[in-house]
This record gives C-alpha cells, structure tokens and sequence, in this order.
C-alpha cells in the first residue's frame, strides 16, 4: 500500500518539533519578568487547546482566511485576560510570545529523522503555521526539509482537505503518492479522507507531562511507528 | 541600502544551475539515438530563446496560467517541427527532454555559495521553474535552500511583479527587505520595479560557448558580482 509513495509530507508542531517545551519556557520567562503567578506549563496548554477549534471558525466560514499568527494572538489576549493579568503583560511580550512559535527546539531525533528519509522520498514540512513562520521554525531548528508546504498556500487550515491536496498538487503527484506522518489522529483522519497515505509517529511527551499524548492503538493509520528510527526503517530508509 | 535586506530570493536556471551544459547534454543523447543530424547545442539555445516570450503571453493575459513544463513542451514540438525532425522525436523523447529542465547540474560553486549566504539571510529559490519542478531541481543538485518559490504560488511569471511581491508576502518582509540574486538583466528589472533590492552575480558560460552571457557593465542594480566568492563577501557572509 506504500510502494507507491513519493512525498512525504511531515507535521511539524509536535511531530517535528517539542512546542510544548519551547511555548513553556518562553510563557515562564514572560512571567517571571512580569511577576504573574501561573503555571507556565498549564498555560501552554490552555494555549495549545485554542488551537484547533480556532482554525476550525475559518475552515467552516464562520470567519475569513487568518494567518495561524493572528489566530495564536488572538487566543493569547483572551487567555491573558480571563486568568486576570491582560494588564501585565504587555504589547511586547505578547508579540514575544505568537513569535515563540516560530523557534521551537526540534525532537532530539527529527534531523536524522528527515535526513533518512530524503534518501528515498522528497520530504516536505506540512502544517497549519504560516509560511514564513515554518522556513524560520526549519531554519532555526535545523530540519532539513526539502521544502516548505504551509496551510497558508491553500487558505484553508488541516484537518480541512485543501492543504493535503494542495501538497499533491503543487508537489505534482497523486493524493495517494503523499505518506501524511503526523503525532495527532485528527491530522491522519483529516488525511486519510483527502486519500493521503498515513503513518503515525508516537511523540509521547507531545503534550508535555501532565497530559497524554495520542497513542498508537487509538489512531487509524497505514503505519505506525513508536519511533523516529522505527518509522525510517518500515519505509526502507 | 542593503543594511535592511533579510531575504534573499535567488534565481535558478543560469544563475544557480547551468542549464545549457543540462539541456544540451540530454538533446545531444536523444537526437544520436534518434540520428538526428543537428547540432544539440545550438537546439538548446533556440528552445531557451523560446523561454521569455511563451512566458510573456501568460502574463499579458493573451493565455490562461499554464506550467512551465507545459510552456516547454510546446516551444520543444514547434522546434522539432521547424527543424523537420518531429517524426524521429517521439512521445516518450519530449517527455524525457521536458523532464530534463527538473534535473540540471549545479554551478559548481552554488552550494557552497548558498550556504555562506544561508548563515546571514534566509535563502529561497524564486523560478519560473514550477514548484515541483523546483524542489526536484533543488534536491537533486544538492542545492540547500530555506526554501523553495515559484512563480506558480503566483500564477504569473518574472519579470511581471507577482512573483517578486509574492516571495516578500510569504516570507513576511517588505519588498526592500528582499533581495534578488540574478544573473539576467530581465529578472532584476523585474525585481527593482517591484520594489526589491537587486544584485547580478555573472555567469559568463550561462548561454554556453557561442552566446554572451549578460555582464555587470550592462546591467542596473544595486550590487553587481563577479563571482559567487565575490557575492557573499560583499554581503557579508
């Protein structure tokens, strides 16, 4: 079922990248600074949960087409707000912080990880941040991707089909040539439906220590991997 | 006046590849094997003097948007027509020879050239070349860029503005803040109307041996090199 896969298209917060760990540090810098008593962690998480349902309001039309940026800030401001510190925690830090998503530490594993599998497949980033967020997060992370696919390309955010599609698309294959690898089960659903292939690579700290992570035996998919070398060697890199 | 620029966005075909010894090379193999009694070299010249004005028709709206692997195939059947040689020359011939367009071989200084520009500024291909056919190109010649743009996220061809602001919007900058890197006076003049910043770097042996290649004398811009060490060194790399 995978022999006739090309591309492979690989998530990025999460599967890539440890947001949890980089969201947390720079949130608990910000408070540190600013003296508000809240747990750094928590609030990352509380974050974090905006961001599908979010995404979701411009998927269903409810809202126009918005840069995953706007959306974080906007999800930041309400948060700041309802835990009662809006007042101090200022313009700049907040711009700090929607900008925290663009340096987030790469999983120890990820370059040899991508570096293996662009052996044998064209390997590209595919995820919800805009653009240029993604060729700042590889840049800096160190991710060798061979390029950078963003929602932004398709104006439409995953699980939606367009940005799948649009991977094949512009990659010059067929839905069925793309092999999804994602940490979530709602981006291999999302997948699967727009006639992707799909591998689901275990992150069990994804969500950091206080909340679990998606696991193999919940997730429908054509292969999945409990690590970054497992899933290198099933796809023969 | 460069003291603002983040981004550098650098032309492919002639600037970081030689496509003529490429085209040439594979011409040159398809028409022995066919005993086409033409010159291989010359052919790849009139197929690339094909280049700008099939493109131009796409952006003065005379044709719908169409690929550049498209816009090759038709300039590569009227040759062979032309040249009477379109029975010898068969399907599988032109897809090969269209394909050959994904696969050329580096300059032999553009990888390294990349690399030393990558540490200052971010480093993206901006082609004509589709978007596929750009990752192919890249991947295969070992170019490492952050990124990869084409024209097709635009839907318009250099030297029309679509491209150049395109790159700036995605990446996130204002024009000034990117600069082009071209060794064709077309494509720079294209990039300053658009409001970005420019720099020839000349390739003399970009037109192969018996056409002049465009020379820094010649050219508008706001920093004109002659090599690829003579580049990063004047940008500060």
């Amino acid at each position: 079922m995978l022999d006739e896969v090309r591309v492979v298209a690989f998530d990025v917060f999460g599967t890539a990248v440890d947001w949890h760990t980089g969201i947390t540090t720079e949130v608990g810098e910000v408070f540190a600074h600013r003296e508000v008593d809240l747990d750094p962690a928590a609030f990352a998480d509380s974050w974090r949960e905006r961001y599908l349902p979010s995404m979701a309001r411009v998927n269903d039309g409810e809202r126009e087409w918005a840069y995953l940026d706007a959306l974080h800030r906007e999800s930041l401001d309400a948060l700041l707000t309802e835990h009662g510190v809006a007042d101090v925690v200022d313009e700049a830090d907040r711009v700090r912080l929607v900008r925290a998503w663009h340096r987030l530490p790469a999983w120890p594993d990820s370059e040899q990880l991508l570096t293996r599998l662009r052996r044998r497949y064209t390997v590209v980033a595919l995820s919800n941040g805009g653009f240029g967020l993604l060729v700042e997060l590889a840049k800096t992370a160190g991710l060798p991707f061979d390029a950078i696919v963003s929602a932004e390309l398709a104006r439409s955010y995953k699980p939606a089909a367009g940005p799948y599609l649009t991977t094949a698309r512009l990659l010059d294959v067929a839905p069925h040539e793309v092999l999804l690898v994602a940490a979530h089960g709602w981006d291999l659903d999302g997948a699967r439906a727009a006639g992707l292939r799909t591998a689901f690579l275990e992150r069990p700290a994804e969500k950091g220590p206080h909340r679990e992570a998606d696991r193999a035996a919940d997730t429908t998919c054509d292969l999945a991997a409990t690590s970054a070398a497992d899933l290198a060697t099933r796809l023969g890199c």
